[in-house]
């Protein structure tokens, strides 16, 4: 596919996320999908096969980190940066996935979420090791520290669909990161 | 309402509490609960209005500690009996309730849930400061403790529907909030 295919597919994955984010999962149908869009029918289906593919390529995009350890960047400013990008989530309430995930998971997809859990652990273990192999963070149990981060996540993106948080919620979230990690 | 209408009311909620953690909090009809408990639809009718009702209730029912800390018990043994529940909850799989309490909150009961976790965060911060003013606990910010041990908790049971969590997990999970506030 060239580049004007990946285009259309991101375009695609952006509006769907959307309409995913305020209905869930099941509610969301290809027609919905094409009038968001401006797609045709026939249009659509040449890119994605059903809504489940369009939802199973939006939760596989990560944020990349490998590059960055690789090209020996500060572990503490890749932490900032993901930290900022998680910040900024928590306070994005319209934008949350979490019904839709949460459908998507109890249709028996069980298999797909263990992957993806298993993903996103291996990374935040990745960038806490380099971290701790420059000196610059704490020595943590690096498991142990990707877990807290990333259900402590869950739990406020979960939540924050169902209530109001304000800013420091998040910015507590920020900092008992970095308090474990980097400061104390 | 007497003792045996207490006995009652409790029944119906354990029996009810069981049908929302395997089918979600809509699909669970007033019927189901009069099967699973024995009781005839006049019965159930004069100890609840509807589902809602026993659901609320449910959530409601919580760990008591203030008299505990009245009682002058010690902070760290509360704190140990908290842990061991939330623990057993964990692994529980099948007796989560997150699949209707999502549900449920996304059914517009927003104050009931932003109540709920006001008093469930209120809770946890009289443990923390009184366990501080024993020396007991270490000088934590209380507030941004007790977030982290709700939402890391919400979070864990919210996938623990979707991914087997082995043991560790749920170790992981004691271990970082006996390290925040007694360890080290």
């Amino acid at each position: 596919m060239g580049e004007k295919g990946e285009r259309t597919r991101e375009k695609i994955r952006c509006k769907a996320y959307g309409l995913f984010a305020e209905k869930g999962f099941q509610a969301v149908t290809m027609t919905d999908i094409c009038e968001r869009t401006g797609l045709s029918r026939g249009g659509l289906y040449r890119y994605y096969s059903g809504t489940e593919q369009i939802f199973s390529e939006i939760l596989s995009e990560e944020y990349v980190i490998s590059d960055r350890i690789e090209r020996k960047e500060r572990a503490g400013a890749i932490l900032e940066d993901m930290l900022e990008a998680i910040r900024a989530e928590i306070l994005d309430k319209e934008r949350s996935l979490s019904l839709a995930i949460y459908e998507y998971a109890n249709l028996g997809n069980e298999d797909f979420f263990t992957d993806l859990n298993e993903k996103a652990k291996k990374r935040w273990i990745s960038l806490i090791q380099y971290g701790i192999e420059t000196g610059e963070f704490k020595k943590v149990d690096p498991e142990q520290a990707a877990e807290l981060i990333l259900y402590y996540y869950q739990g406020l993106r979960m939540w924050s669909r169902v209530i109001s948080f304000d800013g420091q919620t998040a910015e507590h979230y920020v900092r008992t990161v970095r308090q474990m990690l980097v400061e104390g």
